[in-house]
């Protein structure tokens, strides 16, 4: 996607410089776009660890590209060893992050192959960390295809006018190597000339909405307003949201999505006013051991300090954060919640759409029967 | 209430001297508990329009304050002149406070008696705003006790377990001149030795669930914890909470709610989960001219400025004003929203409890048939 109109990735090789890898880096957006290089195991390990990359796909890809520094950095005569090593300093940064530890182990699966040398193994892990950010980046061009169709059917039952989208957190191309999830079939349609607005919650209490979304969008022109996370239902009743798109950390096999703290708030009153909500992902965020997701799928508690203060840009332009409660309040904070499948219209995942019901994802899953 | 074991109202007349009026600097708090003197009209109406007083029942008793202070500026020569100047100039401080309209009106009625002198009529308008004060008081004070059978029940049927309550926004006793309206039922069971527990919504993106539910709550010492609006559905979901009480800002006589924008949302997951939503309100809440609140119910759209910025304390403990998105962002900003009734379990005012239908509040209130 653009940045100051020129296509950048969130992730990739350094041109004429293969042992660098550069990100985005997510800390000092909005205020500030700026390239980082990443040059050992140790710059991708805090990179991921202190949120300088977030986001489910952006992650994976990362540590893919974390184990490719690791394999330059091993030494021969103890390569295996190093490189299992890297693998759990990897995993170690963000636990909960499925993505991640999916790529450290697709990474160790060419860099331990009995029959190659280091000089092979390096060249396979390059080309494997490559190919891990490359199909993330289809997988998410491909949701904004399927998704299109969903826009463009709205659109030509309203007659052309402009088809308002809500949307929940960062579920765009931060969040994963190019295009997004949730925002991607936004992309799609306003690629296509098609007249989309989009609802960005402010995504309280991290502001992943107020501070990536907003940006995201505004970079590729997409007409969109900032607004609380309470506006949703008001909005909804007056017929101001035409639909829902949101991405996910978890879907079951039946279909319940664990995502970001506050969307089950705006599927249920999506539901109570006629309006479709949909849950944009790849495939890899399908857990086919789960069932029911209020039962299964464990919520992350995080530092109550992240309710308790808020970072911005103060009057001199300086990142500044401030306590926004008395001294002795204490705060809770759960990460996520679970909409039950119920509230779900459909998934969009790069192999298309489906109900939000076992038989019918597994009619796009028939292999995890 | 107290404020530092002390007790307090939010308006009164400074001890040992009846020309001045004390309020509580609401602008100043959480950070910093500040009492401050008015001397006059103009301090009075400064004081309601920049929110130093904010609140239903607190702007009405402000004002009845303020037409006091007034007549005794006014010119015995052009006394009558004077207080409808006044008036008008008390009314424009918050066009849409129904309450404040309603307290000038009638202490325009003892002000402007044909029969009495000036002097006659400024003790008249002492003892009539001391009077509005009071009833307001009253008022709060009784919708505590009809609230605390409620709260009582479900304490008796989860066996002396802590009862959890959600609240939204401020609709404690800051926003009226002693007691509250939601929180009233809340302090009326702590007293009685319940064991209660408050989550308080942080309520973007004015923060006065933040800033000062928390704090009054902390005051009284109630338990209480902060989250983001974006909590309510996974922890009623969870099981985690009891029933749900807030306040109102206009209530039509078939019980649809205008209140600060994001009750709707809380008030629809509560009917998905099953579980109880109140709103407690003093009568003059009340619109019996207004039937369908989602059609008539004028919302107001404020600042957007509001949305964009975050004001708190910073880490040299000065209040500092921080931009939480980029400069780019447009924002909107809808002050209130609309619950329909049927997602109302039922009110709670001073004259008792009624379900949310034109029959069941008629019962209460049959001279407005």
């Amino acid at each position: 996607m653009n940045v100051n109109g020129i296509h950048y990735r969130t992730i990739r090789l350094k041109d004429d410089a293969p042992d660098t890898v550069q990100i985005i880096n997510q800390k000092a957006l909005p205020f500030k776009f700026e390239i980082l290089d990443l040059h050992s195991l140790e710059d991708t390990a805090k990179a991921i660890k202190d949120m300088y990359v977030r986001g489910a796909g952006l992650i994976g890809a990362a540590a893919a590209f974390g184990m490719y520094l690791a394999s330059l950095e091993a030494k021969e005569n103890s390569f295996d060893e190093d490189i299992g090593k890297a693998a759990i300093t990897l995993k170690n940064t963000r636990p909960t992050a499925s993505n991640l530890a999916w790529a450290v182990d697709r990474m160790l699966l060419c860099l331990l192959e009995k029959e190659k040398t280091p000089e092979q193994k390096k060249k396979a892990a390059l080309e494997t960390a490559q190919a891990i950010a490359c199909e993330d980046s289809e997988s998410c061009r491909k949701i904004g295809l399927h998704g299109l169709e969903i826009i463009k059917n709205i659109a030509e039952k309203k007659n052309g006018e402009t088809v308002n989208i809500l949307t929940h957190c960062n579920a765009g191309w931060l969040a994963f190597v190019d295009y997004g999830s949730a925002l991607s079939p936004v992309y799609a349609a306003f690629n296509q000339g098609i007249k989309v607005h989009v609802w960005v919650d402010e995504t309280r209490p991290r502001n992943q909405g107020a501070a990536l979304t907003s940006w995201e969008l505004a970079q590729q022109g997409v007409s969109c307003d900032l607004i609380p996370d309470n506006a949703g239902g008001h909005l909804m009743q007056r017929g101001m949201v035409d639909l829902v798109i949101t991405g996910a950390d978890r879907v079951t096999r039946n279909g319940d999505a664990a995502n970001k703290i506050g969307t089950y708030l705006k599927a249920v009153a999506a539901k109570e006013n006629g309006i479709p909500f949909y849950i944009a992902l790849p495939s890899s965020t399908f857990d086919f051991k789960m069932k029911d997701g209020v039962k299964e799928i464990p919520i992350e508690e995080r530092d109550s300090s992240e309710v308790r203060f808020i970072e911005g840009k103060n009057s001199e332009g300086k990142i500044e954060t401030v306590q926004i409660c008395p001294d002795e309040t204490t705060a809770r904070n759960w990460g996520f919640d679970v909409t039950p499948a119920r509230y779900i219209t459909a998934f969009i995942s790069e192999r298309g759409i489906c109900r939000a019901d076992e038989k019918s994802i597994m009619s796009l899953y028939s292999e995890f029967v």
